[in-house]
Order: structure tokens, then C-alpha cells, then sequence
């Protein structure tokens, strides 16, 4: 017995984004695809499609991230869904209503689709598992786990930078163990065919069984930088900055952070990425960040563009799951 | 002379909502036949109809209540109208500002509607007498003084489920005395002409002329659910736990929570109604609020398309007037 | 060679709105205009014209401002834009973004016009010389500098009322010292042409350089007002009231606050403006801020329209520098 990923629907299309695992190339790919016939519209006078009208997205958000929670508002919007902001861990949960309830009304209230950032690790799963038929979930970061869309929109500025992903060497820096944008990334990376991908970081912020991953562990910046194609800096977040797992901060950019020196090692035309927010002076020289080799402005316009792209798929497979 | 309620126009076509009190059947019924015809809309792919096109509603909200706030939202987007959300309590009045100068400034902005929720019994009302002849107000929950819309979205799955209002026994069980859902209810179910309501309670939390407004009082849960064709349980509200009014969760549980037992002693096709959020294991056992007879989730359905029909009837009985 | 001012394109139209300083009387006039032409949209039964569809508004507010948020989301809202509200001090910079940095991703999202309001002096000035060629920043409150949507909304409303400015006799009454809408009042009267521009308070609260504005600086009211066609009372800050700056709430009234008595002196046909939230009895008795004279919830509803045109000149202008 085959157990159907629960991200697709019976016709094998997109219907939750939870997770790159498990997700065949080709549903990578379309999303690019989608991403790319989509990203005109933000060229546009009129930067509106009305794909998703009549539709009501739920950002149900238990970590607050204004900036995460402004790209999917946006893109949203830009798709003409209704758009409906949800603090969860300020309202329900204060009344002592379970999630299921909170979920359970919501799709009493014929919501769509949930956007869901949460700082457990699984949770968009577990919501996904429980959702009404009708409903699709899209994962915006769960704990440490998984940060699907931000990986995709990564990868649509890698293809848009280099044209395809093989035979490319990307180096992902910084710590990769609480990093739920790295591990995205990595599966992402290996389905899409990268030759190479290379996780540069302390051996504190490594995970230990990285290298199951198919990705080459390097401690040393300099030496990992070698070559590569595509340089993604991580986000350091400050709150491991108080542990014991790293040193200062000074220290840290003197072994990590990337400089238009330590650029250098990596090849003539490579790429410079980062999530955002950006630590200037802490994982990136400003120098790097604001230089001609950074794509990370590009990455934030893609990523609306991407976000539309995964938003009118998981509900077009509805669409097409009622015509069947 | 016949002061006119306040609550209709010149036509006695509905221009507040404020309560049940004081309104004739036939306006109920209204509202109920409105919200039939325009409880397809959610049911289409585009869920949303032109009839606010253009219109401002403010949601007035001096208390939070993510989810009372949300069911307004979406009823009035449903209806294309523009939706703006202020919390009071965090703004103008902390600037010194008076409640009344808040209202003028509203109104001079051109506003249409005022969907008002307040601690305070009585304050919807205030807020009705106070506006400009172009404004609606909509109670959403005064203090313990009432909820029209609760109880017309509870009149609405009744009919639904029943047919009509006669012949039907109703209980209402827990907190009557701090509940304006209750009072609501009472009045709608009274009016809408069920054969018998029934409340249940502990008798502190009773309140002293209960009697005067057409029900029959119970104590004993188990007796008063004898034969009855709908059972609503109310909310037991955490702060009142920690006063004298009340032993503990699990005694309240023991006497007045609704479990499938107790369910035994209604009629064999009762159904059971909540307000929401629900305390499981306080007010209700779980696997009656899941249950066959649980109509709870379709309470919340329902609730859409009862706040979009009184939404709709009050800024449209304007547009009659000016037509006058 | 001639420094072009930052607030207009090549073709000497609005692009961003800053400040009234430096402003040619046709701007101000074009913005009247517009405004005049605007204003018959909140009359209509449909409030909305489809001048800004698929254009991105973001209210960035680094100091919280329900009140004025909600004229330019309303404004926004009625030219079917849409809308971001976004609170600044409490996401981005607590994750240690730095404020271009948030300024480069908006834009990155293809937002069109960014609303500032500011604690400090300057600001709105220093976004505008900061971002991208086809963003638009409109000043919603910088420190004590300028407010600029608030001066015209005035200048509407007095050329309403009265038909010209010449020649007209404006005295601005109150805490000149720390009011932005003083000063950006000061600035628009005197390029509209009055005959005459009086500046009324203690002198504490007048600023020393104040005459090379071209005003007249009167220390006493019964003075100041003598036969003026239009009273702008300004609102007292409660923190200024904590200083050593004034005595006490009722000792101001007695000197500065405007009665019907005090009112007499002024012409016959005089008008009384203020900015708004009202303290009554302090800058203001409650029988002048409601009376026959009173225009202040005028000033609320043209805030709308003034805004509208503001927001449609601001973005229109890059539409025309691109046909260019």
C-alpha cells in the first residue's frame, strides 16, 4: 500500500505546502513556472489578477513575523483573495479554546486557506492532517523544521540568476542547525539537481546527522567558499547569541561572516543570498549585502511571486478535484 | 403618543440591530428568509456579492474578541464591503478623547456602519441614540445585556434543523444570570413562538425576575432536559470560577455539564447548541460537542450569513429612505 | 544651477508630499482642486473610484496613530487601493532590521507609496531621499515639523467657508512651540495669499524665529482675536502640561481658552477650526467647538478628500513621467 503524500491531491497536484520533502522535481518545477508566468503581474499598472477572488486566506500566525505575514498579505491580495490577519496566541487560546476548535470554526466560516507560522516544529503537519477537505495549508515556518516558500522563492532566484541548477555548487553558511530555511533549502536543492551543496558553518550549529542529507559539511569558511556558484548566508538569531553555543558576535563574523574578501574564493560570477533580516557586520559585510553580487532584494520581490504561485495552485487543485 | 423603537425607520424596516427586545416576529422572520437567500453566497466559488460595494464598515470594538470581530469581517467582505477595525480602548480615548467626539469624527469620515462590542450593558444603545441619521449600529455584545446576532444565528440553525418554531421545547443551560446570549435568546425564541423555554442553572447564577420573561426555571439539569427538542448550553465564563458564585470546574461539571447520558433524557432527535468557544469537560463532554446531535459547527456557518443579512437590511433601509 | 525640490518630478507635478515649505501656490491650488473634485465621491451610494486599483499602500507608522491611519486607510480604501498597515517600532526593528533596510524590501515588494508618521523631525524628508524612483512618500506627522495633509485639509475648509484667502485675517491659536500643523499652516496661508497671519499663546509655548514667518505674535487673546475671519485653536499636548512649560489645565483656559464671550471679538461670520481629538475645556469650551461657528467636523470629512487627492496626484505623476 502506497501512502499518498498529503501535500498532493488524487490527480497528484499541490494541495497543502507544508514541506520540500517528499516532493517530486517536477512539482518543483512548476511552482517555478507558476512563479514565473505570475511575476509580470507586479509590472503591471494594475498590479491585481483575479485568480483567487472570492476566496478568504487566513493568516493564522501563533509567532508574530510582520514581515513574513506582509509577503503573503501581499501576494494575496495581488491574487484578489479576501485576506483575514489572525494573532492566535492573543484571542482564542487566551479562552481557553483548543487549536482544533479554532480550526474547526474557521472552516465552519468557509475560510480557504491557512497560512500558518508556528514556533513548534510539525505543527503546519498536524493542521494540515486535520483540516475539512476544502481547506488547503500553507507552511510560513514551523520551529526549526521547514520554511517551504522562502526556499522556493531562493530557488527561483538562483534559476533566474543562472538559468538552470545543474551543474551548480551552493554553499549554505551560518547556523544550519536551528535553521528551518536551511533544511528547506537542502531538499530543494538536491530534488532541483544541484552538483553540490555545502553547509559551512560551527560544529555547535551542525546538525550530526547533516551529511544524510546528501550536502558536504565544511567548518572552515574560506575553504567551503571555493568555487561555488551560490553563497546563502543565514540569518544568526540573536537569542543564540545569549547561549553557549557561540562565542560573541565579533567573534562569529571573524570566522563567518562574509566579506568581499572571503568572496573572493568563490567563482567570478557567484551570487550572494540571505533570507533577511539582514545583521550587518554580523553574518554580512554591508559591503556584500548592498554589492553587485548580492541578489537578496530580488529574492524579497520573488518571493510574492512565488507565494501567488503556491497559493492559486493549492487552490486550483480544489477547482479541479470538484470537476473530477 | 407611540415612541417609535429605535431600532426601525419610518417604513419599520430594520436600521439598528441592538437587541431582540422589542421587535415583532415578522422582522425575525425577516432576517431569518434574508439570511437563507444569502446563505449560497458561501457556497459559490466566488464567495462574495456586490450588495455593500462602496460602503465603510467600522468595526467599534472597545472589548477584544478576535473571533466575534472575524464573523463581522467576513460577513461584511462577503458583501464587498471596506472593513476598518479600531480598537478604541488602545487609541482616541487615550489621547482624552470622548466617545462621543470619536463617533462625530467617524460619521463626518463618511462611515456607514458601526458594528459596536462594550463591557457595558446598554452601550450599543448609547451609541444608536447618539449617531447621525446615515449610520447604523450593530450590537456585537454588550456587556450581560444582549447578542442579537448570536441568537438570530442560533434561530437560524433551529429552523433549519426543525422547521419551525412551534411546537419546540428549548433549554438553556448554565450561567443565565451574566449571559446576554441567554437574554437574547429568550426574547427571539419567545417571539418566534416555541411552545416552552426552559432555563437551567444553579441558583446563583439565576437571575431574580427570570420568571417574567415567559420561561420556566430549572435546577436540576436532568429534569430539565426531559423531553426537550433543542438544548443550548452556555459558556461558563473562566472569571466567574473564581468567585463564590460557583464551586469548582469539576463540580459544575458534575451537576450541569451536558454529557451523552444526560442527552438520554431529550427527545431522541435533539440537537445541541453552543455559543463557542467551547470548554470541553466543564460545560460539555466532548463527545457530545463532536457528536450526531452537535449542531455547533453549523452555528458558526450560519452565523455569516445572519450577520450579512442584518448587515445588508439595516444600510439598505437607508437607501429606502433616501428613496422616499 | 537650481536644486530641484525633492517633492516634484521633472514636470514640476507632485511626487512625494512632505512638507508645505517651498510649495508654489499652484501646487497648493492643484491639490484644492482636486481635492474639490474628489470630494463628491464619499456622496455617492458606491464610495469607491477605481483611481488607484492594484496599487499598494503601506501606512508605515513608527509612532501609533489610530486617528490618522484610519483617514489615509479610508482615503486609500475609496481610491481601490490596497492597503498595509504597518506598526513599525513593533516587528522589524526589534529583530534589529535597520530602517532602510525595511525601506529596500518594501520596495522590493513593489509597493507604490509609503505614509510616514514619525516621532522625529525630519523623517518623512529623509525616507523620501532614500528610496526608490517609483515610490511616493506622503508625511502623516513628522515631530514637530510638518504636517502637511492636515494644513490643507484646512486650507479646504476655509476656502469652503469663505470662497478666497485674500483677504482674510487667520489667527492660530496655542502651543506654536511644538505643532507640526501650526507650522505647516503657517506655510500654506501665507503662499495661498491671506492678508494676514496671527500666531496666539504664551511665550513659553512661541518659538523665538517665529516672525520671519510672517506673522504676527500676540501674547494675548482678546487682542490676537479682534476681528479675525478664521480661529485655528490647536490641540494642548497632555505632556506638555507635566513640564514647566504651563501652569495648570484651568489656568490655560482661563488665558487661552476660546469661549463664546471670547468669540465675540472675532467678525461676525468668523469660523473655529481645530486639528482634533478635541480636550474640551481646555483649549476649547464645548459651546464653541459645537456651535454654528464650529467647522471642525468638516475639516474630518475634507480630510478625506484632500487625502484622496493627494495620494492620486503623488502616484499619478509617475505614471506621466513614464509616458514621458
Amino acid at each position: 500500500m502506497i501512502r499518498r503524500n498529503i501535500q498532493l491531491n488524487e490527480q497528484g497536484r499541490l494541495r497543502h505546502f507544508l514541506t520540500i520533502e517528499g516532493l517530486k522535481r517536477q512539482v518543483l518545477v512548476d511552482i517555478l513556472d507558476t512563479a514565473e508566468s505570475l511575476s509580470g503581474v507586479t509590472d503591471q499598472t494594475v498590479k491585481k489578477v483575479p485568480l483567487l477572488r472570492g476566496k478568504t486566506i487566513v493568516n493564522l500566525f501563533f509567532e508574530a513575523s510582520t514581515r513574513t505575514r506582509t509577503t503573503f498579505e501581499l501576494a494575496a491580495k495581488r491574487l484578489s483573495a479576501d485576506v483575514l490577519n489572525l494573532n492566535i496566541s492573543a484571542s482564542a487560546t487566551k479562552k481557553g479554546e483548543t487549536l482544533l476548535d479554532t480550526l474547526r470554526n474557521l472552516e465552519a466560516m468557509h475560510c480557504d486557506m491557512f497560512v500558518v507560522r508556528h514556533a513548534d516544529s510539525g505543527s503546519a503537519h498536524f493542521i494540515a492532517n486535520h483540516v475539512a477537505p476544502h481547506i488547503s495549508v500553507v507552511n510560513a515556518g514551523d520551529g526549526s523544521h521547514a520554511h517551504p516558500t522562502q526556499a522556493m522563492l531562493d530557488m527561483f532566484t538562483i534559476r533566474r540568476a543562472k538559468g538552470d541548477f545543474y551543474p551548480l555548487t551552493v554553499a549554505i553558511v551560518g547556523d544550519i542547525m536551528h535553521s528551518r530555511v536551511a533544511r528547506s533549502q537542502i531538499h530543494a536543492l538536491t530534488t532541483l539537481g544541484v552538483t553540490e551543496v555545502r553547509v559551512i558553518g560551527p560544529k555547535t550549529l551542525m546538525p550530526k546527522d547533516v551529511e544524510a542529507l546528501g550536502v558536504h559539511v565544511f567548518h572552515d569558511l574560506d575553504e567551503g567558499l571555493r568555487d561555488v556558484d551560490v553563497v546563502i548566508m543565514l540569518r544568526l538569531q540573536n537569542e543564540r547569541m545569549q547561549g553557549e553555543l557561540l562565542p560573541s558576535e565579533h567573534e562569529y563574523f571573524q570566522l563567518y561572516g562574509l566579506t568581499q574578501e572571503r568572496l573572493e574564493r568563490a567563482k567570478p560570477d557567484a551570487i550572494v543570498m540571505h533570507p533577511g533580516p539582514i545583521n550587518r557586520g554580523v553574518e554580512i559585510e554591508s559591503g556584500v549585502a548592498d554589492g553587485p553580487r548580492s541578489v537578496i532584494l530580488q529574492q524579497v520581490t520573488h518571493g510574492i511571486a512565488v507565494r501567488m504561485a503556491v497559493m492559486s495552485m493549492c487552490l486550483g487543485s480544489h477547482a479541479e478535484g470538484a470537476a473530477a
